[in-house]
């Protein structure tokens, strides 16, 4: 266990090697242990291998060569679908089309996601995330059949490596972790939380490349940027809307 | 591993005995080996161990038992400050003041959460998820003096378990799994993934106890009403947008 957290790293190159039913079978089953609100279990998780399935979810993925390689993609959903219409078989009355609801829901499924992806690399896989869910979440909807109250939250894709990249580079542990109440950070302490990035050859070659002052402004300019942001977020919120999450109380 | 995750039950009763700090810090460290956006880290973990503070933490979660007993809790925050901090140190303009940046850093939190809750549970402790940390984040802004982008999305529990119950029932793995596309549920086969859950000894004890008539009704009724879940969504939205994380334009 401990080695299989350890070990975690993105793989962004995939064999063509189809996994075994029986492995996929025992992964997607370690997902349902995962805690969830109230034992409500309020997620999917939509399995696609076919490949005209897969490359529409290409497109949806920024055109990203990983998601035509993998074997599996997986689509992780907050999910009230399945709990509503048990609700309305046993004569109770749902009433889950606000946020919290859908925030709860997003909790399950991302918990379970975890568990799915160090079960895949506990039994040799390679696993990566896909941020760009969230980003075309309308899309994957279209794609995927998915009815109201059901909303992608991430998605991975699957397979046998075809690269043996390293582990990730991480910050010191004092980056993220406060000790009884949250401390501030000085200057001084993000220089040297950020020090061994900053100074490595990679960095170097990145700001080379991208003809900037600094790795941070290769995030703030180039990756994750503030008018990408905001598009993004005003349809990912839509997409929340329209799936039933959003009541218009809850907005004013 | 396999087992770690096959053997996950909630633990709400705890010993007194405190966790050795070495075995705690390999714990933590397992966190920062899960996936995150870009390599960002875009989230904390807050631990609390002093009584006092635990005091407080426990009138945030309803006053469970657990939360007192437990000797060491963990809030999981989204968190864009220390990143937003590095940015203006470094020249960048950070653009994460919309929704997007919120969910984004709200899913590394999520699966750094569950990292740490699988290596817990490896090392022979117990945990426990708060659904109540949502609930009630403004309190845990204020207790654990959380800054502007940084936004409660889970706490745990974690110490030694002085209960021994069995693993929680699950749905059968078709109820949430879905092969290609999203599959649209008969009655049938809700009744069929519902029916061990529903003619279980615990259920009848429960709507005994609850004079219900139906499993679902405990649900809508009484431990998750759609009176509470508005309620909480208002004030869960109004904390995301009062930590910095909801422009007005997202909300027309």
């Amino acid at each position: 266990m401990r080695n299989t957290i350890l070990s975690h790293r993105s793989i962004r190159k995939y064999k063509p090697d189809s996994i075994p039913e029986k492995i996929l079978e025992d992964i997607l089953r370690s997902g349902i242990y995962a805690s969830t609100t109230g034992n409500m279990q309020l997620y999917s998780m939509v399995v696609s291998k076919e490949v005209e399935i897969r490359k529409l979810l290409w497109e949806v993925h920024f055109k990203q060569d990983m998601v035509l390689q993998a074997p599996v993609h997986i689509t992780f959903c907050a999910d009230f679908n399945r709990f509503n219409l048990w609700c309305r078989l046993r004569n109770a009355e749902p009433g889950y089309g606000n946020f919290l609801s859908f925030f709860t829901a997003a909790i399950d499924a991302l918990l379970v996601s975890q568990n799915i992806s160090l079960a895949a690399e506990y039994h040799g896989l390679g696993i990566c995330y896909l941020g760009t869910a969230t980003y075309n979440a309308d899309r994957l909807i279209e794609i995927l059949n998915l009815p109201r109250q059901v909303v992608p939250v991430a998605a991975i894709v699957m397979g046998y490596s075809d690269e043996n990249p390293g582990t990730t580079d991480r910050l010191p542990l004092e980056a993220v972790l406060h000790k009884e109440k949250y401390r501030n950070f000085t200057d001084e302490l993000i220089d040297e939380i950020y020090r061994l990035r900053e100074s490595s050859e990679q960095t170097k070659q990145l700001l080379e490349l991208n003809k900037k002052e600094t790795l941070a402004q290769i995030f703030t300019d180039n990756r994750y940027t503030k008018k990408d942001n905001e598009f993004f977020s005003t349809k990912y919120l839509e997409v929340i809307r329209k799936q039933g999450f959003l009541e218009p109380e809850n907005l004013t």
